[in-house]
Protein backbone atom coordinates (compact mmCIF):
# COMPACT_ATOMS: atom_id res chain seq x y z
CA UNK A 1 0.00 0.00 0.00
CA UNK A 2 1.03 3.43 -1.09
CA UNK A 3 -0.19 6.66 0.39
CA UNK A 4 -0.36 9.55 -2.11
CA UNK A 5 -0.54 13.05 -1.15
CA UNK A 6 -2.54 15.39 -3.74
CA UNK A 7 -2.83 19.22 -4.08
CA UNK A 8 -6.00 20.37 -6.08
CA UNK A 9 -8.04 23.24 -7.40
CA UNK A 10 -11.83 23.38 -8.04
CA UNK A 11 -14.73 25.96 -8.53
CA UNK A 12 -17.10 25.48 -5.88
CA UNK A 13 -20.15 26.66 -7.95
CA UNK A 14 -21.18 23.36 -9.01
CA UNK A 15 -20.51 21.10 -5.66
CA UNK A 16 -22.54 21.32 -2.94
CA UNK A 17 -19.07 21.28 -0.57
CA UNK A 18 -16.26 18.85 -0.49
CA UNK A 19 -17.67 16.39 1.32
CA UNK A 20 -19.63 13.01 0.42
CA UNK A 21 -23.33 13.33 0.89
CA UNK A 22 -25.96 11.77 -0.53
CA UNK A 23 -27.49 12.60 -3.31
CA UNK A 24 -25.30 15.54 -3.79
CA UNK A 25 -22.46 16.69 -6.25
CA UNK A 26 -19.08 16.90 -3.59
CA UNK A 27 -15.95 17.30 -4.50
CA UNK A 28 -15.14 13.79 -2.90
CA UNK A 29 -17.23 11.81 -4.82
CA UNK A 30 -16.17 13.22 -8.09
CA UNK A 31 -12.36 12.57 -7.07
CA UNK A 32 -13.15 9.24 -5.06
CA UNK A 33 -15.12 7.84 -8.88
CA UNK A 34 -12.15 8.89 -10.81
CA UNK A 35 -9.71 7.34 -8.77
CA UNK A 36 -11.79 4.24 -8.77
CA UNK A 37 -11.95 4.16 -12.51
CA UNK A 38 -7.92 3.87 -12.21
CA UNK A 39 -7.51 1.81 -9.70
CA UNK A 40 -9.77 -1.40 -11.74
CA UNK A 41 -12.95 -0.57 -10.56
CA UNK A 42 -11.94 -1.07 -6.83
CA UNK A 43 -12.94 2.03 -4.11
CA UNK A 44 -10.80 4.27 -3.18
CA UNK A 45 -11.37 6.67 -0.24
CA UNK A 46 -9.97 9.97 0.02
CA UNK A 47 -9.52 12.50 3.32
CA UNK A 48 -9.35 15.97 3.05
CA UNK A 49 -7.25 18.74 5.04
CA UNK A 50 -10.57 21.04 4.63
CA UNK A 51 -14.17 20.76 4.36
CA UNK A 52 -15.39 23.60 2.14
CA UNK A 53 -19.08 24.64 1.87
CA UNK A 54 -20.93 25.30 -1.17
CA UNK A 55 -20.18 27.53 -3.51
CA UNK A 56 -16.46 27.66 -1.96
CA UNK A 57 -13.21 27.65 -4.18
CA UNK A 58 -9.80 25.98 -3.47
CA UNK A 59 -6.41 26.53 -5.18
CA UNK A 60 -4.83 24.66 -2.74
CA UNK A 61 -6.91 22.27 -0.95
CA UNK A 62 -4.81 18.78 0.07
CA UNK A 63 -6.06 15.19 0.26
CA UNK A 64 -4.45 11.80 0.61
CA UNK A 65 -5.43 8.14 -0.52
CA UNK A 66 -4.03 4.76 -0.70
CA UNK A 67 -3.27 2.76 -3.80
CA UNK A 68 -2.16 -0.65 -3.58
CA UNK A 69 0.52 -0.07 -5.90
CA UNK A 70 3.59 2.64 -6.19
CA UNK A 71 3.14 4.68 -9.26
CA UNK A 72 4.54 7.30 -11.20
CA UNK A 73 3.54 10.24 -9.59
CA UNK A 74 3.17 12.76 -12.56
CA UNK A 75 1.10 10.47 -15.22
CA UNK A 76 -0.98 9.75 -11.77
CA UNK A 77 -1.42 13.74 -11.58
CA UNK A 78 -2.13 13.82 -15.05
CA UNK A 79 -4.20 10.97 -15.40
CA UNK A 80 -6.35 11.84 -12.17
CA UNK A 81 -6.36 15.56 -13.50
CA UNK A 82 -7.67 14.64 -17.37
CA UNK A 83 -10.68 12.46 -15.99
CA UNK A 84 -11.64 14.62 -13.31
CA UNK A 85 -14.43 16.95 -14.19
CA UNK A 86 -13.34 20.18 -15.59
CA UNK A 87 -14.10 21.77 -12.59
CA UNK A 88 -11.63 20.21 -10.58
CA UNK A 89 -7.54 20.59 -10.99
CA UNK A 90 -4.74 18.29 -9.89
CA UNK A 91 -2.08 20.31 -9.07
CA UNK A 92 0.56 17.64 -7.83
CA UNK A 93 0.65 14.43 -6.51
CA UNK A 94 3.66 13.60 -4.33
CA UNK A 95 4.78 10.07 -2.49
CA UNK A 96 3.81 10.48 1.28
CA UNK A 97 4.92 8.28 4.61
CA UNK A 98 1.78 6.05 5.33
CA UNK A 99 1.41 8.09 9.09
CA UNK A 100 0.81 11.31 6.87
CA UNK A 101 -3.11 12.66 7.11
CA UNK A 102 -4.12 15.45 5.30
CA UNK A 103 -6.33 16.56 8.34
CA UNK A 104 -4.77 15.31 11.07
CA UNK A 105 -0.93 16.50 10.21
CA UNK A 106 -0.51 19.65 12.14
CA UNK A 107 -1.16 22.51 9.32
CA UNK A 108 -1.60 26.15 8.42
CA UNK A 109 -4.35 26.83 6.53
CA UNK A 110 -4.63 30.32 4.31
CA UNK A 111 -7.48 31.47 2.95
CA UNK A 112 -8.32 33.98 0.38
CA UNK A 113 -12.23 35.74 0.45
CA UNK A 114 -12.62 38.11 -2.68
CA UNK A 115 -14.94 41.24 -2.55
CA UNK A 116 -15.88 42.83 -5.76
CA UNK A 117 -17.00 46.81 -4.62
CA UNK A 118 -17.29 47.88 -8.46
CA UNK A 119 -20.56 49.71 -9.53
CA UNK A 120 -21.59 47.77 -11.66
CA UNK A 121 -19.80 44.30 -10.64
CA UNK A 122 -17.88 42.96 -12.75
CA UNK A 123 -20.09 39.89 -14.33
CA UNK A 124 -17.29 37.39 -15.24
CA UNK A 125 -16.61 37.44 -11.08
CA UNK A 126 -20.09 37.01 -10.30
CA UNK A 127 -19.30 33.36 -8.85
CA UNK A 128 -15.59 33.61 -7.90
CA UNK A 129 -15.69 36.98 -5.54
CA UNK A 130 -19.00 38.96 -3.68
CA UNK A 131 -20.28 41.71 -4.45
CA UNK A 132 -20.33 45.02 -2.06
CA UNK A 133 -21.33 47.93 -4.51
CA UNK A 134 -21.55 49.80 -0.55
CA UNK A 135 -18.94 52.99 0.22
CA UNK A 136 -15.81 51.31 2.28
CA UNK A 137 -13.31 52.36 4.71
CA UNK A 138 -10.65 50.52 4.14
CA UNK A 139 -8.41 51.93 6.30
CA UNK A 140 -11.11 51.21 9.49
CA UNK A 141 -11.21 47.52 7.69
CA UNK A 142 -7.48 47.40 8.42
CA UNK A 143 -7.60 49.03 12.27
CA UNK A 144 -9.95 46.11 13.17
CA UNK A 145 -8.70 43.24 11.51
CA UNK A 146 -5.36 42.83 13.61
CA UNK A 147 -7.48 42.25 16.90
CA UNK A 148 -8.46 38.84 15.06
CA UNK A 149 -4.47 38.03 15.17
CA UNK A 150 -4.10 36.01 17.84
CA UNK A 151 -5.04 33.08 20.09
CA UNK A 152 -8.33 33.56 20.96
CA UNK A 153 -11.76 32.00 21.40
CA UNK A 154 -13.81 32.18 18.25
CA UNK A 155 -17.03 31.31 19.50
CA UNK A 156 -19.14 34.68 18.41
CA UNK A 157 -17.55 34.32 15.03
CA UNK A 158 -18.71 30.68 14.40
CA UNK A 159 -22.32 29.16 13.51
CA UNK A 160 -24.83 28.76 16.36
CA UNK A 161 -24.64 25.12 17.12
CA UNK A 162 -21.10 24.17 15.86
CA UNK A 163 -20.51 20.89 17.39
CA UNK A 164 -16.58 21.27 17.86
CA UNK A 165 -15.85 21.53 22.05
CA UNK A 166 -12.63 23.76 22.00
CA UNK A 167 -13.01 26.85 19.81
CA UNK A 168 -9.87 28.63 20.55
CA UNK A 169 -7.88 28.90 17.32
CA UNK A 170 -4.57 30.76 16.41
CA UNK A 171 -4.64 33.02 13.31
CA UNK A 172 -1.01 34.01 12.33
CA UNK A 173 -1.77 37.00 9.52
CA UNK A 174 -4.87 38.81 8.66
CA UNK A 175 -5.17 41.48 6.54
CA UNK A 176 -7.50 43.12 4.22
CA UNK A 177 -5.87 45.35 0.98
CA UNK A 178 -7.09 46.33 -2.74
CA UNK A 179 -5.81 44.78 -5.32
CA UNK A 180 -4.60 47.36 -7.51
CA UNK A 181 -5.10 45.27 -11.01
CA UNK A 182 -9.22 44.81 -10.45
CA UNK A 183 -9.73 47.20 -7.02
CA UNK A 184 -11.07 44.33 -5.91
CA UNK A 185 -10.81 44.17 -2.17
CA UNK A 186 -8.51 40.98 -0.71
CA UNK A 187 -8.78 39.72 2.32
CA UNK A 188 -6.62 37.01 3.64
CA UNK A 189 -6.41 34.60 6.83
CA UNK A 190 -3.88 32.49 7.97
CA UNK A 191 -4.17 30.04 11.04
CA UNK A 192 -4.13 26.61 12.21
CA UNK A 193 -7.41 26.01 11.69
CA UNK A 194 -10.60 27.59 11.15
CA UNK A 195 -14.34 26.43 12.79
CA UNK A 196 -17.35 26.36 10.48
CA UNK A 197 -18.20 29.70 8.94
CA UNK A 198 -15.44 31.62 10.62
CA UNK A 199 -13.96 33.16 8.05
CA UNK A 200 -17.26 34.39 6.28
CA UNK A 201 -18.44 35.67 9.54
CA UNK A 202 -15.13 37.86 10.11
CA UNK A 203 -15.42 38.82 6.31
CA UNK A 204 -19.46 39.53 7.30
CA UNK A 205 -18.34 42.00 10.42
CA UNK A 206 -15.52 43.57 8.67
CA UNK A 207 -17.67 44.95 6.02
CA UNK A 208 -20.28 46.16 8.65
CA UNK A 209 -16.93 47.73 10.29
CA UNK A 210 -16.32 48.85 6.61
CA UNK A 211 -19.60 50.14 5.49
CA UNK A 212 -19.78 52.25 9.13
CA UNK A 213 -22.44 50.15 10.38
CA UNK A 214 -20.11 48.64 13.34
CA UNK A 215 -17.36 50.43 15.39
CA UNK A 216 -13.51 49.47 14.75
CA UNK A 217 -14.17 47.99 18.46
CA UNK A 218 -16.43 45.46 17.09
CA UNK A 219 -14.01 42.31 16.60
CA UNK A 220 -12.76 42.97 20.50
CA UNK A 221 -16.92 42.68 21.17
CA UNK A 222 -17.64 40.09 19.83
CA UNK A 223 -14.62 37.88 20.70
CA UNK A 224 -14.56 38.72 24.50
CA UNK A 225 -18.68 38.54 24.18
CA UNK A 226 -18.26 35.17 22.26
CA UNK A 227 -22.21 36.26 21.33
CA UNK A 228 -22.88 35.49 17.64
CA UNK A 229 -25.54 38.14 17.28
CA UNK A 230 -23.13 40.76 17.60
CA UNK A 231 -21.13 40.06 14.91
CA UNK A 232 -22.19 40.36 11.44
CA UNK A 233 -24.03 38.54 8.53
CA UNK A 234 -22.21 35.59 6.88
CA UNK A 235 -20.58 36.37 3.86
CA UNK A 236 -21.60 35.00 0.98
CA UNK A 237 -19.18 31.30 0.03
CA UNK A 238 -18.69 32.50 -3.32
CA UNK A 239 -16.05 34.99 -2.69
CA UNK A 240 -14.10 32.13 -0.34
CA UNK A 241 -11.15 30.35 -1.51
CA UNK A 242 -9.20 27.78 0.27
CA UNK A 243 -5.74 29.21 -0.98
CA UNK A 244 -2.78 27.02 0.54
CA UNK A 245 -2.29 24.46 3.24
CA UNK A 246 1.38 24.10 4.94
CA UNK A 247 2.49 21.09 6.90
CA UNK A 248 4.25 21.49 10.17
CA UNK A 249 6.42 18.44 9.05
CA UNK A 250 7.15 18.47 5.55
CA UNK A 251 9.05 15.28 6.04
CA UNK A 252 5.74 13.71 4.84
CA UNK A 253 5.30 15.82 2.13
CA UNK A 254 8.92 15.32 0.22
CA UNK A 255 8.60 13.22 -2.31
CA UNK A 256 9.90 9.37 -1.78
CA UNK A 257 12.33 8.16 -4.50
CA UNK A 258 10.76 5.28 -6.15
CA UNK B 1 -36.65 61.31 -29.08
CA UNK B 2 -33.01 61.65 -27.01
CA UNK B 3 -30.28 59.42 -27.83
CA UNK B 4 -28.41 57.41 -25.41
CA UNK B 5 -24.89 55.38 -25.43
CA UNK B 6 -24.01 53.11 -23.12
CA UNK B 7 -21.33 51.10 -22.53
CA UNK B 8 -22.01 47.83 -21.16
CA UNK B 9 -19.78 44.34 -20.02
CA UNK B 10 -21.75 40.76 -20.20
CA UNK B 11 -20.16 37.48 -19.42
CA UNK B 12 -20.71 35.74 -22.80
CA UNK B 13 -20.50 32.39 -21.73
CA UNK B 14 -24.15 31.65 -21.64
CA UNK B 15 -24.94 33.61 -24.98
CA UNK B 16 -25.64 32.63 -28.22
CA UNK B 17 -23.73 36.28 -29.27
CA UNK B 18 -24.47 39.29 -28.99
CA UNK B 19 -26.85 39.87 -31.78
CA UNK B 20 -30.62 39.01 -31.88
CA UNK B 21 -31.76 35.35 -33.50
CA UNK B 22 -34.79 33.54 -33.25
CA UNK B 23 -35.06 30.92 -29.87
CA UNK B 24 -31.28 31.48 -28.64
CA UNK B 25 -30.69 33.77 -26.01
CA UNK B 26 -28.85 36.94 -27.11
CA UNK B 27 -27.31 39.55 -24.73
CA UNK B 28 -28.93 42.41 -27.73
CA UNK B 29 -32.70 40.29 -26.64
CA UNK B 30 -32.04 40.22 -22.82
CA UNK B 31 -31.22 44.18 -22.97
CA UNK B 32 -33.96 45.37 -25.17
CA UNK B 33 -36.80 43.19 -23.13
CA UNK B 34 -35.35 44.97 -20.02
CA UNK B 35 -35.40 48.54 -21.58
CA UNK B 36 -38.68 48.01 -23.32
CA UNK B 37 -40.04 47.50 -19.17
CA UNK B 38 -38.45 50.55 -18.36
CA UNK B 39 -40.53 52.13 -21.61
CA UNK B 40 -43.72 51.33 -20.05
CA UNK B 41 -43.95 48.04 -22.16
CA UNK B 42 -42.85 49.91 -26.01
CA UNK B 43 -40.23 48.06 -27.94
CA UNK B 44 -36.91 49.77 -27.59
CA UNK B 45 -34.01 48.60 -30.20
CA UNK B 46 -30.32 48.39 -29.39
CA UNK B 47 -27.76 48.91 -32.13
CA UNK B 48 -24.18 47.21 -30.75
CA UNK B 49 -20.56 48.53 -32.02
CA UNK B 50 -19.38 44.87 -32.47
CA UNK B 51 -21.29 41.76 -32.31
CA UNK B 52 -19.39 39.40 -30.49
CA UNK B 53 -19.80 35.64 -31.38
CA UNK B 54 -21.04 33.24 -28.90
CA UNK B 55 -19.04 32.75 -25.74
CA UNK B 56 -17.58 35.82 -26.09
CA UNK B 57 -17.17 37.77 -23.30
CA UNK B 58 -16.94 41.95 -23.01
CA UNK B 59 -15.95 44.80 -20.83
CA UNK B 60 -16.55 48.18 -23.06
CA UNK B 61 -19.29 47.18 -25.67
CA UNK B 62 -21.13 50.15 -26.87
CA UNK B 63 -24.58 49.89 -27.47
CA UNK B 64 -27.06 53.41 -28.46
CA UNK B 65 -30.85 53.49 -28.32
CA UNK B 66 -33.59 55.96 -28.08
CA UNK B 67 -36.15 56.70 -25.55
CA UNK B 68 -39.22 59.47 -25.77
CA UNK B 69 -37.67 60.90 -22.74
CA UNK B 70 -34.88 62.84 -21.58
CA UNK B 71 -33.65 61.20 -18.06
CA UNK B 72 -31.31 60.70 -15.52
CA UNK B 73 -28.68 59.05 -16.70
CA UNK B 74 -27.26 57.57 -13.46
CA UNK B 75 -30.71 56.44 -12.77
CA UNK B 76 -31.19 54.88 -15.98
CA UNK B 77 -27.71 53.12 -15.71
CA UNK B 78 -28.41 52.02 -12.30
CA UNK B 79 -32.24 50.83 -13.12
CA UNK B 80 -30.79 49.06 -16.52
CA UNK B 81 -27.75 47.52 -14.28
CA UNK B 82 -29.73 46.06 -11.76
CA UNK B 83 -33.09 44.88 -13.80
CA UNK B 84 -30.67 43.35 -16.65
CA UNK B 85 -29.57 39.42 -16.33
CA UNK B 86 -26.95 38.86 -13.99
CA UNK B 87 -24.54 38.15 -16.82
CA UNK B 88 -24.46 42.09 -18.11
CA UNK B 89 -23.42 45.16 -16.27
CA UNK B 90 -24.24 48.25 -17.38
CA UNK B 91 -20.73 50.42 -16.99
CA UNK B 92 -22.34 53.78 -18.14
CA UNK B 93 -24.90 55.51 -19.81
CA UNK B 94 -24.43 59.07 -21.33
CA UNK B 95 -26.73 61.56 -23.53
CA UNK B 96 -25.16 61.70 -27.39
CA UNK B 97 -26.51 63.57 -30.18
CA UNK B 98 -29.05 62.06 -32.28
CA UNK B 99 -26.47 61.43 -35.47
CA UNK B 100 -24.45 59.24 -33.15
CA UNK B 101 -24.37 55.12 -34.29
CA UNK B 102 -22.61 52.95 -32.41
CA UNK B 103 -21.20 50.68 -35.16
CA UNK B 104 -21.33 53.44 -38.06
CA UNK B 105 -19.62 56.02 -36.22
CA UNK B 106 -15.46 55.85 -36.42
CA UNK B 107 -13.95 54.13 -33.73
CA UNK B 108 -11.39 52.25 -32.73
CA UNK B 109 -11.87 48.55 -30.95
CA UNK B 110 -9.50 46.80 -29.01
CA UNK B 111 -9.75 42.85 -28.38
CA UNK B 112 -7.95 40.87 -25.65
CA UNK B 113 -7.42 36.82 -25.85
CA UNK B 114 -6.65 35.23 -22.40
CA UNK B 115 -4.78 31.85 -22.44
CA UNK B 116 -4.35 29.86 -19.27
CA UNK B 117 -0.94 28.20 -20.08
CA UNK B 118 -0.54 26.28 -16.92
CA UNK B 119 -0.76 22.48 -16.32
CA UNK B 120 -2.92 21.66 -14.94
CA UNK B 121 -5.90 25.11 -15.71
CA UNK B 122 -6.79 26.78 -12.90
CA UNK B 123 -10.69 25.99 -12.98
CA UNK B 124 -12.12 29.01 -11.76
CA UNK B 125 -11.12 30.51 -15.57
CA UNK B 126 -11.83 27.32 -17.47
CA UNK B 127 -14.72 29.58 -19.07
CA UNK B 128 -13.06 32.61 -18.91
CA UNK B 129 -9.55 31.60 -20.84
CA UNK B 130 -8.45 29.33 -23.43
CA UNK B 131 -6.55 26.80 -21.81
CA UNK B 132 -3.11 25.51 -24.12
CA UNK B 133 -1.28 23.45 -22.02
CA UNK B 134 1.90 23.28 -24.37
CA UNK B 135 4.99 24.55 -24.90
CA UNK B 136 5.41 28.34 -25.98
CA UNK B 137 7.95 30.14 -26.99
CA UNK B 138 6.60 34.08 -26.48
CA UNK B 139 9.32 35.42 -28.15
CA UNK B 140 8.78 34.16 -31.47
CA UNK B 141 4.91 35.42 -31.05
CA UNK B 142 6.35 38.76 -29.90
CA UNK B 143 8.30 38.64 -33.12
CA UNK B 144 5.95 37.18 -35.65
CA UNK B 145 2.52 39.79 -34.27
CA UNK B 146 4.54 43.09 -35.53
CA UNK B 147 3.94 42.02 -39.10
CA UNK B 148 -0.06 42.09 -38.20
CA UNK B 149 0.44 45.87 -37.10
CA UNK B 150 -0.38 47.82 -40.32
CA UNK B 151 -2.84 48.27 -43.24
CA UNK B 152 -3.37 44.63 -44.68
CA UNK B 153 -5.81 42.61 -46.69
CA UNK B 154 -6.80 40.14 -44.08
CA UNK B 155 -8.82 37.50 -45.81
CA UNK B 156 -6.50 34.92 -44.80
CA UNK B 157 -7.41 35.01 -40.84
CA UNK B 158 -11.13 35.92 -41.76
CA UNK B 159 -13.92 33.24 -42.08
CA UNK B 160 -14.40 31.45 -45.62
CA UNK B 161 -17.36 33.29 -47.04
CA UNK B 162 -18.12 35.81 -45.38
CA UNK B 163 -19.91 38.26 -46.62
CA UNK B 164 -17.95 41.74 -46.47
CA UNK B 165 -16.08 42.81 -49.82
CA UNK B 166 -13.76 44.93 -48.48
CA UNK B 167 -11.16 43.10 -46.20
CA UNK B 168 -8.89 45.28 -45.68
CA UNK B 169 -8.70 46.71 -42.13
CA UNK B 170 -6.02 48.56 -39.83
CA UNK B 171 -4.33 47.14 -36.94
CA UNK B 172 -2.84 49.98 -34.71
CA UNK B 173 -1.65 47.69 -31.75
CA UNK B 174 -0.75 43.98 -31.60
CA UNK B 175 1.15 42.43 -28.48
CA UNK B 176 1.56 39.49 -26.83
CA UNK B 177 2.98 38.78 -23.10
CA UNK B 178 2.85 37.29 -20.22
CA UNK B 179 0.84 38.55 -17.64
CA UNK B 180 3.07 38.94 -14.18
CA UNK B 181 0.35 37.89 -11.73
CA UNK B 182 -1.18 35.08 -13.07
CA UNK B 183 1.27 33.63 -15.24
CA UNK B 184 -1.44 33.82 -18.33
CA UNK B 185 -1.21 35.09 -22.02
CA UNK B 186 -2.28 38.23 -23.14
CA UNK B 187 -3.21 39.24 -26.46
CA UNK B 188 -4.06 42.32 -26.97
CA UNK B 189 -5.28 44.13 -30.80
CA UNK B 190 -6.44 47.29 -31.92
CA UNK B 191 -7.78 48.27 -34.92
CA UNK B 192 -10.37 50.47 -36.92
CA UNK B 193 -12.62 47.20 -37.46
CA UNK B 194 -12.06 43.08 -37.84
CA UNK B 195 -13.74 40.84 -39.73
CA UNK B 196 -15.54 37.73 -38.51
CA UNK B 197 -13.66 35.44 -37.04
CA UNK B 198 -10.22 37.78 -37.56
CA UNK B 199 -9.19 37.86 -33.92
CA UNK B 200 -9.70 34.19 -32.99
CA UNK B 201 -7.87 32.89 -36.17
CA UNK B 202 -5.02 35.49 -36.00
CA UNK B 203 -4.79 34.01 -31.81
CA UNK B 204 -4.65 30.62 -33.73
CA UNK B 205 -1.89 31.01 -35.56
CA UNK B 206 0.26 32.46 -33.36
CA UNK B 207 -0.15 29.91 -31.05
CA UNK B 208 1.18 27.42 -33.82
CA UNK B 209 3.91 29.66 -34.14
CA UNK B 210 4.61 29.74 -30.78
CA UNK B 211 4.58 25.61 -30.79
CA UNK B 212 7.06 25.60 -33.50
CA UNK B 213 4.63 24.26 -35.84
CA UNK B 214 4.55 27.08 -37.59
CA UNK B 215 7.67 29.81 -38.84
CA UNK B 216 7.34 32.62 -37.33
CA UNK B 217 6.86 34.21 -40.97
CA UNK B 218 3.79 32.73 -41.13
CA UNK B 219 1.77 35.62 -40.78
CA UNK B 220 3.74 37.28 -43.44
CA UNK B 221 3.06 34.31 -45.71
CA UNK B 222 -0.96 34.11 -44.82
CA UNK B 223 -1.52 38.02 -45.17
CA UNK B 224 0.17 37.79 -49.14
CA UNK B 225 -0.96 34.49 -49.80
CA UNK B 226 -4.74 35.93 -48.39
CA UNK B 227 -5.11 32.11 -47.87
CA UNK B 228 -7.57 30.72 -45.34
CA UNK B 229 -5.93 27.20 -45.09
CA UNK B 230 -2.38 28.09 -44.42
CA UNK B 231 -3.66 30.02 -40.85
CA UNK B 232 -3.97 28.08 -37.72
CA UNK B 233 -7.51 27.30 -36.55
CA UNK B 234 -9.74 29.50 -34.60
CA UNK B 235 -8.94 29.40 -31.19
CA UNK B 236 -12.07 29.17 -28.83
CA UNK B 237 -14.30 32.07 -28.03
CA UNK B 238 -14.12 31.70 -24.52
CA UNK B 239 -10.69 33.66 -24.04
CA UNK B 240 -12.18 36.35 -25.98
CA UNK B 241 -12.92 39.98 -24.45
CA UNK B 242 -14.11 42.84 -26.58
CA UNK B 243 -12.42 44.79 -23.99
CA UNK B 244 -12.65 48.61 -25.49
CA UNK B 245 -13.84 50.91 -28.21
CA UNK B 246 -12.63 54.90 -28.48
CA UNK B 247 -14.56 56.76 -31.00
CA UNK B 248 -12.70 59.60 -33.10
CA UNK B 249 -15.73 61.91 -32.87
CA UNK B 250 -15.57 62.10 -29.19
CA UNK B 251 -17.95 65.03 -28.97
CA UNK B 252 -20.49 62.48 -29.82
CA UNK B 253 -19.84 60.62 -26.48
CA UNK B 254 -19.70 63.98 -24.41
CA UNK B 255 -22.43 64.17 -21.63
CA UNK B 256 -24.94 66.72 -22.91
CA UNK B 257 -25.84 68.74 -20.28
CA UNK B 258 -30.12 68.42 -19.45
Amino acid sequence: MTRYKAIISYDGRLFSGFQRQPGARTVQEEIEKTLSRLNSGKPVTIHGAGRTDAGVHAYGQVIHFDLPQTRDVEKLRFGLDTQCPDDISVVAVTLVSEDFHARYAKHSKTYEFLVDTGRPKNPMMRHYATAYPYPLDVEAMQEAIKDLVGTHDFTGFTAAGTAVDNKVRTITKATVEVAQKTGFLVFTFSGNGFLYKQVRNMVGTLLKIGNGRMPVSQIKTVLASKNRDLAGPTAAGNGLYLKEITYENELHTHHIRQ
